[in-house]
């Protein structure tokens, strides 16, 4: 599926994350050019970039653990932010756990910093004008936890193959951050962390941002 | 079993909420005496109360959608906060769905006004020092909503009996609240919103808060 006509073309280095502003009508599409790479992706709308894409809103909202394709993702006031438009990966996506944050990788025994998912949050949404207190919990792309029948979760390694991507079109304008997550600690990456690409439909309110 | 010895009994008629202030290693215990009756349980703790109980990082610690007897519920900043002492309940809990809100009962049909889990959190929380921004997702005691194969969420009338109860133990000191879910428009409470009685074992530092 193309994106509309004009495209640009963001690199998301490993361990760190991108923002696009995405305005209402236009595309986003993550990509894993490697393959095997987790992204964590959050949205954020209203003034002040207050409204945020919320995973739990969105479960009751489609009466599912993810959105199907042609559903919408909705916010923390229950409105559309982000229409999943096309899965061109195994459709495994997780929006059940939270980003990793300093403390969980204090959990996992190390000593001294580590990039995380919620790091890479606020320093992107900082220069925005969104200073982020509680990380929303985020649509985790190409991450692979399946749920069985007593509700235990098993944490595996991204099926997603080189080139696999996943499009969204925003219902409204927003800014869409994307963290490469760094987890190295355990196997959702392959223990190695890698970029992953942000292209998006720009338009003359759009712009790029890091 | 019994709670310590010493215990307060707080009545939340139906469509409220009410709080208690639970210290460290003291229980609390939510009692739907009619049966049927769903609670939206939060807990805050910490400096004006500003770390919630976080229903994704509790899933990523347990492991599993909802705590099994004997594991802790975490905060935002995944420190214990409660721990899951004793289910006398047909054991369906639902840490998927977020709180009903003012746009949930707007997107059913209600105009005007109509209660809601997330304004009786406001409410109460407020006198309390916490201005609730964001609603934290909260554990949805004696509310059934199964996950299939497919990751397609049922929601289900509440299975638990007349008497059926909940019993937990506050890791550190916090606030707990609980909102006796007043949805009347979907089955989960059989479309009769109902009281709930919260229990727990009063200390000198603690207080009934309505």
């Amino acid at each position: 599926m193309q994106l509309n006509s004009l495209i640009e073309r963001v690199e998301i280095p490993a361990r760190q994350a991108r923002s696009v502003r995405v305005g209402a009508g236009r595309r986003v599409r993550v990509t894993t050019e490697t393959g095997g790479q987790v992204g964590d992706l959050f949205a954020f709308t209203g003034d002040d970039l207050a409204e945020h894409l919320s995973a739990a809103h969105t479960r009751a909202h489609v009466g599912r653990l993810f959105p199907a394709v042609g559903e919408q993702f909705v916010t923390d006031l229950r409105e559309p932010i982000l229409t999943l438009i096309e899965d061109a990966s195994p459709g495994r996506h997780d929006m059940l756990i939270p980003a990793c944050d300093p403390a969980r990788y204090r959990a996992l025994g190390v000593v001294g910093a580590h990039a995380s998912c919620a790091e890479n949050l606020r320093r992107v949404a900082g220069p925005l004008g969104r200073e982020i207190d509680v990380v929303p919990q985020p649509v985790n792309v190409f991450m692979d936890i399946p749920v069985d029948q007593e509700g235990d979760l098993a944490w595996l390694r991204s099926p997603a193959a080189a080139g696999a991507s996943i499009t969204f079109e925003a219902v409204r304008e927003c800014v869409v951050i994307v963290s490469a997550c760094p987890q190295d600690l355990v196997d959702i990456n392959g223990g190695t962390p890698k970029p992953l690409v942000l292209e998006y439909a720009a338009h003359m309110e759009g712009s790029v941002r890091s």
